[in-house]
């Protein structure tokens, strides 16, 4: 029996695979090709796919398996040993909490998710609160649960759900040191700042910015045969690492803000496509967590479109496909365009320096929702303390306050962090990228991606789970996550204005 | 347990039929949206779904459940007692084949379904016949087992699971009344058949094909937030009922090919559509079988869209939408474009008069390659030697014979003779709702198609699988399938040319 027990794990743990696939299409789907009347018959079949790969997760003789497996760890080399490793993870988080919190908190969270919908529309918190009140007191017992089973700190067995291995105390340590130029950056910047630049005007046929965006895909290494681009209210990037899935959506009256969004979501994209072969279907095959995902996404966004390289590659093409003329168009306006900074109220339309604040906000205010300091229905008040201390800027209404993001009416509590996260590493590994490889920022100018992509492939995509964010970072960068290069970058761009 | 137990099968059943319906979406997004580099990560998707739903059905407690249930019949109401018995047929049939021979067959199947795209392209039977033969081989003991499990004889058993209650004697039965008057008729229609119809001569811009034929599903009532019609290779309908999803495919060089296409798959989807919503995700609520999904795709496609009083509605939109003009346009000619007759040798390009001697062909060579009369290496021979006794034209190759259709070679046998039965069903329906509604053939003429799906929602759609296909024509015309009606419709509308 445990001569095979670690080969029958891998393959149970390819079925759990095939149905989270599957789901993840129907996600997509959902959001971009179903009619609406298809809803209710979709909420089943995600229901059921889910509550069935919880099941493959969570059955006994799972455990059992990778204790026979565990015992024969000399026969595993280090992709395997790793593999069991993450197994034991899963199979322990789906065994902490019971089945019947979990439905009950799916329950609530489908109901208050639909609440928010309305509620945000008609600004009426009140409707909300007690939802949310709710959703946060299921919340708190599945963090208890997870916490006793994982032995973590209640809100760090959160996190990890989203971001394995990432503690309070680390991310504590990284906002302090962020916080501690932040705002005083921010402030210079602003100061610097010169009048507007000139604006792109449109209109701007949706046809296309959609034949720019695709074009920029494959562009940047995304192959047309394993990726599609189509549009949804929300931009995501879904499927599975062999049929990525990416959207976005146009303004005729914007230029270049479906665009950002596809070369945002093309980063994560080329994660999941260069995840390693060898081991699809397997934990160890998948992407390692939410901040190396958003590192992905927003090295791309962030580190490389908006730098001049890349505007320089970028300006004769938005010309050409948009039919651009004159000195808007050109590379300094288009610059100053992206590094355009503004303390405002919505954290989806934050620039890069004031968009940690917005966390920070949401960070504080999640841990003490969870903790019970703070009752959900202050929570209006409390979000314009929070806002003003971090952004000196007050909402004049909770819709576009503490409404304005779906994640905690959706249970998502310990996610927003790894946004930051995210960011902070982009630099880091941005940074080591160009460096080690000085090809990098030249062929950028030229539209020439391949040794970027390379370096991100054999650095970090490749890796899947194999390694913890930390020593992934230490492997690629020579150091853990650290807000260094994630400084330099905010201060070349924003300060120096230099050649980033 | 006993008075829970038919509460705990629907709970059951649902699971599975979620499992279904999101494998059947997957095929949609296989067959219309997914790149092709998706294809194995697909492939492995629905396989794991395949299996698991197979594994719910065929696992030991579910039988003794269906017992326990039994046991209290009295308890149920009709629907419930008849949805008791359809779990039961479901059940006894995924319990009567070994799953491994279930895995070979699935196996033997894909490799000979691939084997069949390149031979097919190269004229290459040779190549085939070997791959043919293990399907067959493992078909053979498919059939056994279900036979032995059913006791029905085994070429019955595979009918069956296309088309419950379907058995050889009654399609012997019919598949003779047509002969007694097909060959003549088929006769007597060519030589009374003028010369060719004008042409309709493109291009037909795609775009304007689509949109008209969008218009059309709408006019025939399928609802655009319940259904979407997208492009495929191979024309179908899919999804689930209250998200059915058509496809159809276009050429610039074909005015209707493309609209008449969506017309039968709408008549699919229309039934799908009008199942009833109380046994939504139970058997008894599913579709009943396929000579009756076939019969409510002709019903649109053959009794309603190729007669005259639609053919009236159609004509100017034709002209508008495709530029039409002169009397190539006119009902007239459109009429006799329609139902124009030839002897061919393509199945699916065959008309109305035509197409159950391509069926009688298959049904005649299944049953004999089944038996084990006829060596799957001999089929080329009794390929040309039925076709020219059924329609006197033998193919010059067999791309154009015996490898034309992917049924056998993907182990489908026992599908062909729903196609005809499918047909005669769709006369004798509209036979019967055109009489008992008078409303139906004026309204149609002028576009309003209430009544007739009216009377279809009635008599055919809602009833689901709540009785068997006899019972319900029975209910609906007053007699079980016979083939006066369908004789009657071909003789109006090919010989006496009146206005049908």
């Amino acid at each position: 029996m445990s001569a095979g027990a670690y080969a029958d794990l891998e393959g149970r743990f390819r079925r759990i695979a095939h149905l989270e696939g599957a789901a993840a299409v129907l996600h997509w789907d959902s959001a971009t090709m179903m009619p609406s009347g298809g809803t209710a018959a979709r909420a089943a079949q995600l229901a059921t796919l889910g509550r069935l790969s919880h099941e493959m997760l969570a059955e006994p003789g799972l455990g059992d398996l990778i204790g026979a497996a565990e015992t024969r760890l000399g026969a595993l080399d280090g992709w395997q040993a790793r593999n069991l490793q993450l197994m034991k993870r899963r199979w322990s988080r789906a065994r902490a909490v019971p089945a019947g919190l979990v439905e009950a908190l799916s329950h609530a969270c489908s109901a208050c998710e639909a609440r928010w919908r309305d509620a945000r529309g008609a600004n009426d918190y009140a409707a909300l609160a007690p939802l949310l009140s709710e959703v946060i007191r299921l919340t708190r017992e599945r963090a208890a649960a997870l916490a006793d089973a994982l032995r973590l700190e209640p809100y760090d067995a959160l996190l990890d759900g989203y971001d394995p291995g990432t503690r309070t105390v680390a991310v504590d340590r990284l906002f302090a040191a962020l916080h501690a130029f932040l705002p005083a950056l921010t402030e210079a910047a602003l100061a610097r700042q010169a009048a507007p630049p000139e604006p792109l005007v449109g209109p701007f046929p949706i046809d296309a910015q959609r034949r720019l965006a695709e074009q920029l895909m494959v562009h940047l290494g995304l192959e047309a045969e394993h990726s599609r681009l189509d549009v949804s209210r929300h931009p995501f990037s879904g499927g599975v690492p062999d049929d990525v899935r990416i959207t976005t959506r146009y303004s005729e009256d914007d230029a270049t803000g479906a665009l950002m969004g596809v070369l945002h979501e093309t980063g994560h994209a080329l994660y999941e496509r260069g995840l390693p072969l060898a081991w699809r279907d397997q934990p160890v095959g998948g992407a390692h967590g939410m901040s190396l995902h958003e590192s992905q996404s927003l090295l791309i966004e962030m580190q490389v479109s908006r730098g001049r390289p890349f505007l320089a590659f970028l300006a004769p093409r938005l010309r050409v496909w948009l039919g651009g003329a004159g000195s808007a168009w050109e590379v300094d306006n288009l610059h100053q365009l992206y590094a355009r900074v503004a303390r405002g109220l919505i954290r989806v339309d934050a620039d890069e320096l004031t968009y940690p604040a917005h966390v920070m906000v949401r960070y504080d205010l999640e841990r003490r929702l969870l903790g019970g300091a703070l009752d959900p229905a202050d929570l209006p008040e409390a979000w314009a303390v929070a806002m003003r201390e971090h952004l000196d800027i007050v909402p004049t209404d909770d819709r576009d306050g503490c409404m304005q993001d779906i994640h905690w009416y959706a249970g998502e509590f310990g996610y927003f962090p790894t946004y930051t996260l995210g960011a902070i590493a982009a630099a880091q590994l941005f940074a080591a990228a160009t460096v080690q490889v000085p090809d990098i920022s030249a062929g950028i100018a030229r539209g020439e991606f391949g040794p970027l992509v390379a370096w991100l492939r054999d650095n970090v995509h490749r890796l899947g789970s194999r390694f913890e964010r930390d020593e992934l970072l230490c492997r690629a960068t020579g150091q853990p996550l650290e807000v260094t290069a994630f400084e330099e970058h905010l201060r070349a761009r924003y300060l120096d204005n230099v050649s980033d």
